[in-house]
């Protein structure tokens, strides 16, 4: 049994933390409109409590993190936060059942950006402000957690990506602290550059901070029903540079502005590139047999491209409208996503490097079984249990989405929302296909059943899966 | 670069021997009608003289099979023999183009069982008759080819059921003429009685017959537009009797008549056996829910469950009308597939219980690393290149379904019906899912792109595609 007080105190400090963020949406609306302030009072007053409380029942006594704390530490927090960060939704939105605050919650802070909610255009600010804001804390969140956190658990592979290298300039990487503030610091620094670039594109000023917040968290949530198609071309553009620099890996741009230090996998960036290219030029060509002008096309095409790799979800056009082609590309690049290390979901381009060299070395071994091929990633040595992890990854990602499907179907869905809802969630992409939850429209009429199929489906995926599903082995919980 | 001339040899000898088997339908034709015997005589000749000139062509020198020249063989038996097959189609059947009679060949032999043809029940008995027996002659090359072939070639952990283990039991499977003669002689029986069985439930002598062929080659062509729906649910019972009988590992049958042999992999019929009751008594609650009598539900339950996983593809009644839940359960079945060393196709029942077993020690090796798990299955150690070959097979079964998906989708297929496709032609099930190519439909309106792309994917499927995509490998054609 994996001992609880560690988990629940530093649950317990994380969900006070949450409650005093809510002050700003709080405040934001003292500021601009004044009408819903009061009503953050039990919001931030409840969990605090309960936070409190948690950390009372469980300060003193051994504090030490095991392997299964990790695992129970990292479920744990993204199914008990959302529960907090849902109060908000529950208690200032209109008609919002607790199943879907707690939907739009997971939404946010796992970044996937599948929406409950319609007329987002006439929302208070400070309910637009929290979900942006859930998003941009959700985004590091996931830096940090593919950066620190899975390497250690080596699921789906991440060994790959360990830290504890033999690599003399690693230094920085030993030290957490300094780490963190690298992160925040660019983490900052990019939102900034974003919510101006996006004001010189002619967003104002309220828009383009929240689009920044998640743009660059590669997460989705809008401050109109439209996304990204309510504003201009110029800002269309500004959205697909900034969704890439949220999922390039992000100790990348440690290393451009310090230096040399350790491992960043950058090699995931050429492909992502051309899957962008190539596949936004494909979604071109079917928009324009749909009669749009080529311009409008291209454009259309690497936004929607650049939205589904980095897993942003983000729509400029409801590109379902293009035919039976371009929604077949959508769902096929939804398990593309981004790079490890970033803010993306999906199952990511290492993992698909990986795959594509072994079935060439499998090849290569079938038809001369007597020579041995040794793989490689950026110079380190990719061994069985990497790649074992990675086949191990993928094929639970398509078990999970296979087994969410057919769950959904049985609520009545139709096939096609069942499988896009079922994959957009499992890899954190958000928008599904079909008349109902696709690019242009939501997860608002969905039976609440389903609403909870897809939740669980949201934390499933961000958490690469097997983070979760280890604690459905009997084992886990034994001495 | 591998050697041609042996490949072409044995080629050359098969397709005479295809060639000759014409005769049976053609001496039907005669005897029950005659109105199509003469149109079988350039059928017949055309590959009988391109045979021969293969052969002679061919004639002389080494006739050393290496591993590339069984790649080559395998594959180019599969690619050219439906061309011969073909013929019968194209020249007995009025308004079926070289698009259509090759896709109907490749259904065939690979005992995919999807059909171009409408207005079955009026087609001359020769074409009926040729269909069915290109299945059949199909089912047997299936099986020598997992009992033979697949395991020397170790492709998707096939090498697991090598007989080159150390068993000393092993004699017969050393003897491969008594082999043959054995599965023959077992394939011959089963077919009989599965005859005789239809005639008692009450079909007709050549409906019986047909069947029988089609039914225990697990291939799924039926002499009726509405498949076995046009039948007794007696013959339906019979069906899904036989069904299973020949979706078990073959080589049980020689086991149970002469005493134990070597490795029989008879631990997937018990979960085989699960599946056909768990998923047909969820289908049946989904016809009941539909308004199904509870008997006529579980019937057809039963059957489609066992139809889909035993790869057959017969339909007893359109289980699309049972809502979304049914279609999605059959979708997901597609891939599930019978036991390997059968007539089946799919991802086969030892592959599942590899993964499922692969699965637990993953989790139970992350929350104790220094723990070392080793995998058994039926006693024979089940090594890591066995996990990676079937955790490839998996992974490529999945990439080539979402190829084909969208290659078909780019054809103009709907979502649902390009995704349907491609899942059952890979698989090798059959019938696909939508308004066009459903149980209840056929591949005929489709257009000639998306059949010739369906037919490659049938090969794929049924050479459980590694032995096809290392052709690929530029490697494979280098000295
Ligand atoms: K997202
Ligand atoms: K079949």
């Amino acid at each position: 049994m994996p001992a609880l007080r560690p988990v629940v105190f530093i649950g317990g400090i994380l969900v006070l933390v949450l409650a005093a963020t809510m002050a700003i949406p709080a405040l934001v609306e003292l500021w601009l409109e004044a009408d819903h302030a009061p009503e953050y009072l039990p919001c931030v007053a409840v969990p605090a409590f309960l936070g409190c409380a948690a950390i009372l029942a469980s300060r003193g006594g051994p504090m030490k993190l095991g392997l299964r704390e990790a695992y129970l530490l990292t479920t744990g927090l993204w199914v008990v936060l959302p529960l907090t960060a849902a109060l908000p939704f529950m208690w200032t939105v209109p008609n919002l059942s607790l199943t879907d605050a707690y939907f739009e919650a997971v939404s946010g802070l796992t970044a996937t950006g599948a929406t409950v909610i319609t007329g987002l255009d006439h929302l208070p600010p400070g309910v637009l402000l929290w979900r942006s804001m859930l998003q941009w804390v959700g985004g590091i969140g996931i830096v940090v957690m593919a950066i620190a956190v899975l390497p250690l658990l080596k699921v789906g592979g991440m060994q790959l990506m360990s830290r504890e290298s033999s690599d003399t300039s690693d230094k920085i990487l030993a030290r957490p602290r300094e780490l963190a503030t690298w992160l925040l610091s660019i983490y900052l620094s990019l939102t900034l550059a974003c919510a101006i670039a996006y004001g010189l594109a002619g967003m104002g000023g309220f828009d383009a901070l929240n689009h920044a917040m998640t743009t660059v968290s590669t997460a989705g949530f809008s401050t109109r029903d439209a996304s990204l198609g309510s504003f201009s071309a110029a800002a269309q553009w500004v959205s697909v540079v900034f969704m890439l620099a949220g999922a390039v890996p992000f100790l990348l741009y440690i290393q451009v502005v310090r230096g040399t230090w350790g491992f960043v996998p950058w090699s995931q960036i050429p492909p992502m590139l051309g899957v962008v290219v190539v596949g936004g030029l494909l979604l071109a060509w079917s928009a324009v047999l749909a009669g749009h002008d080529v311009m409008d096309a291209v454009r259309h095409g690497i936004f929607s491209v650049t939205s589904i790799i980095t897993t942003t979800g983000y729509a400029s056009y409801d590109w379902q409208s293009w035919g039976p082609f371009a929604a077949a590309m959508a769902l096929v690049l939804m398990f593309c996503g981004g790079c490890t290390g970033s803010t993306t979901g999906g199952v990511k381009i290492f993992r698909w490097q990986i795959l594509i060299r072994r079935f060439r070395i499998t090849t290569q071994e079938l038809i001369r079984p007597h020579r041995v091929v040794a793989q490689v990633y950026q110079g380190r040595p990719v061994g069985p249990e990497v790649v074992q992890g990675v086949m191990v990854l993928v094929l639970l990602v398509g078990g999970v989405t296979a087994l969410t499907t057919v769950l959904l179907a049985a609520t009545g869905l139709d096939l096609v929302t069942a499988f896009s809802a079922a994959a957009s969630t499992v890899t954190n992409v958000g928008p599904a296909l079909g008349s109902i939850a696709g690019p242009a429209g939501n997860f608002g009429p969905l039976p609440d059943t389903a609403k909870w199929i897809l939740s669980f489906a949201m934390l499933l995926g961000r958490l690469e899966l097997l983070t979760v599903l280890v604690m459905l082995d009997p084992d886990f919980w034994r001495r």
